[in-house]
């Protein structure tokens, strides 16, 4: 209890005044969302990498997933771990910090600085807890848009990410065509399907059945809904992972012994491993966060924004696209990449499309997959040379 | 809760007294354990259908899945509905109840009247609660087999289950093979693999993550898991279906409303159907059977019982087998069917396989599946007449 206690006030103090550097807006400067009305004062934290060149052209901002945040290739505050992109993002990497300005910022309704349930509410003095706003995709694009603002940056080079990242891509897009040069969504879709919306309202439910979640008020009350985000993790890390790697990495072996014990001890690898995930997940995440989010997600459908018909977001894009899926990948399956190339092919774009043979399910795309790692320096190189920024082949002149 | 308690209250009586036929069998006939030791007194609970012929041998045992029970043609006392079943058990149907006799019995471990934990622990008076033994799969086929020693048949015609049930048939055919003439083992597998493993474990730390589980002893508290079961059941409930089947209902429909309320609402018609899913199965499940049965799937693997080969469990069968899949079964995918069917072969078993095209799922084996009916026909009667026993084209001569 100690332990939780003492972590949950590095997460309030993350969520409040957060290691990264922040952006603040006042009242004078709200924003306005999509569900109606407006949210204000806002901040929003991030972290970049790599200097912003004389014309401002060379910034790439990477869009995290659904418990991701801005650090993406620093260590992280709350964890002591890696950042979550370090195989994608450093010198001589595919995003390549000597090259580019990579800018990172915490998605609008998470707990790492970007405000959220987390964050005080100017009315009560309290944290917003359920009172905070439904934010949509939509709006957290609109929030680092005004980051962006803030740089100066007209125009960014490329905006990358995948899972809720891939759609925060397509959404800026499709709302700030005149602003993303390339765009790269991976391992994404332009809407979430029932399965992905059933999975997100089990983890939901989940939450909500803690009665330590003491209807969102937990933080004022001193406790936390630990077992209940527990079980939401265990459940939606099970879809990131394939039944493949699954079976690679753990099979039927048991944990620790060599025969069952007829107990409900976690006798088999794959349940030591998921209640690890479920533990380790709760001392770093905010479970309102958690809430808010999926249900971005489950909003999500970027057709239904423009008529029903995905072709038309896409309609005035002079953006190069590079569309990357998995072919293990059963949460947001290669059929998911292969509309938005339709689409993207129906309006015209410019578009390149890899599906990536792994057996590593949704998450090779934060893992070390060669083939990703290829993917995106060529995809880079080329829009390099078209904006008129050195590509890596060039640098080694 | 006056609901809940009353429903409680007939559960526990339906576990202890049931409205089935029950064998009961006292101290001095205990049933051994796989896990080691024994379990006495004991009873197991069944229902039958039409009429056992006078040289018995025109027994079918139908096996039940996970959460299913010895209903399978009748109204369930429960739950007021139709039997599980009734699409391929009765009168004409493919397990003809004019011709067969029919037995389904409550396996061990579950709570519909034979001995689990939710029966009366005669060293306390109280419920087994955790303190009942984890059983496997050949501990419930032992049991069904002193029910079939009852009944004074030597040889079952048929041995048929889905999932679960399948698992029966398999164990039957291994440990029992001078017994079953034919066996329908239907979308099940030979092991469960970690990812069933880990959706299994998913829903129990649910149900243990519920305060009103109170370590397995809610009955004597007079309280009730309900969450935490009901979320246990909304994970699983997702693995029953595909995503086809989840797409075609219910797509991004909005439930009883033509836009997002921008809220934690079931917005969506399939939260709402989960959610039914959830609160409906609370009614009639007991949480700790629950908890039982899982463990018993996940510990279930035919090979490592035969040196690891799973052909050495049917080594000596002279049973005939259809093994059937669903193409969009994800839970128990074809591969698991056709890892059967290879092991058949290789034992030099008599075989037929059939993978259905359906696009419901796992549990296209309880729905209306006309090419599943077909070819449970065309099996039992072929079957039959190799029996010597009348086949469906017979009887309307």
């Amino acid at each position: 209890m100690t332990h939780g206690a003492a972590t949950q006030s590095d997460r309030r103090n993350e969520a409040i005044d957060p290691s990264s550097a922040v952006v603040r807006f006042g009242a004078d400067a709200p924003l306005a969302l999509e569900g109606g009305g407006t949210l204000g004062p806002w901040a929003i934290a991030y972290q970049t990498y790599g200097t912003l060149n004389a014309d401002r052209s060379n910034a790439i901002l990477l869009c995290h997933a659904l418990t991701g945040d801005q650090h993406v290739a620093n260590e992280n505050p709350v964890t002591g771990k890696p950042g979550w992109w370090e195989t994608m993002v450093g010198p001589g990497k595919p995003f390549d910090t000597e090259r580019f300005f990579i800018i990172c910022s915490n998605v609008l309704g998470s707990c790492l600085g970007t405000t959220g349930p987390a964050s005080i509410n100017p009315d009560t003095g309290q944290a917003y807890a359920l009172d905070f706003p439904v934010v949509t995709i939509r709006d957290m694009v609109n929030a680092q848009a005004r980051l962006v603002d803030h740089f100066g940056i007209d125009t960014l080079f490329c905006v990358a990410g995948g899972s809720m990242g891939g759609m925060q891509v397509l959404e800026w897009a499709a709302t700030y065509p005149q602003r993303v040069f390339a765009a790269m969504p991976i391992a994404t879709a332009a809407k979430h399907t029932a399965q992905n919306i059933a999975f997100h309202e089990v983890g939901r439910q989940a939450v909500m059945a803690d009665p330590d979640w003491r209807k969102g008020r937990y933080l004022e009350a001193g406790t936390r809904p630990e077992k209940g985000l527990a079980v939401a993790r265990m459940a939606a890390h099970i879809t990131y992972l394939s039944e493949q790697a699954l079976h690679r990495k753990f099979g039927r072996n048991f944990q620790d012994r060599s025969a069952p014990t007829f107990s409900f001890d976690a006798d088999f690898e794959v349940e030591s491993y998921l209640r690890y995930q479920g533990r380790s997940f709760v001392e770093r995440f905010d479970a309102n966060s958690y809430l808010f989010l999926t249900r971005a997600m489950d909003y999500f459908d970027l057709a239904k924004d423009h008529g029903g018909v995905l072709a038309r977001a896409f309609q005035n894009a002079k953006t190069r696209f590079c569309v990357v899926s998995f072919t293990s990948d059963w949460l947001f399956p290669t059929r998911d990449s292969r509309a938005i190339v339709h689409a993207l092919n129906a309006a015209g774009a410019s578009v390149s499309f890899v599906e990536i043979e792994t057996d590593k399910g949704h998450d090779a795309f934060l893992l070390d997959v060669p083939e990703l790692f290829k993917t995106t320096r060529g995809f880079i190189d080329s829009a390099a040379r078209a904006r008129g920024l050195p590509a890596s082949g060039d640098s080694a002149l």
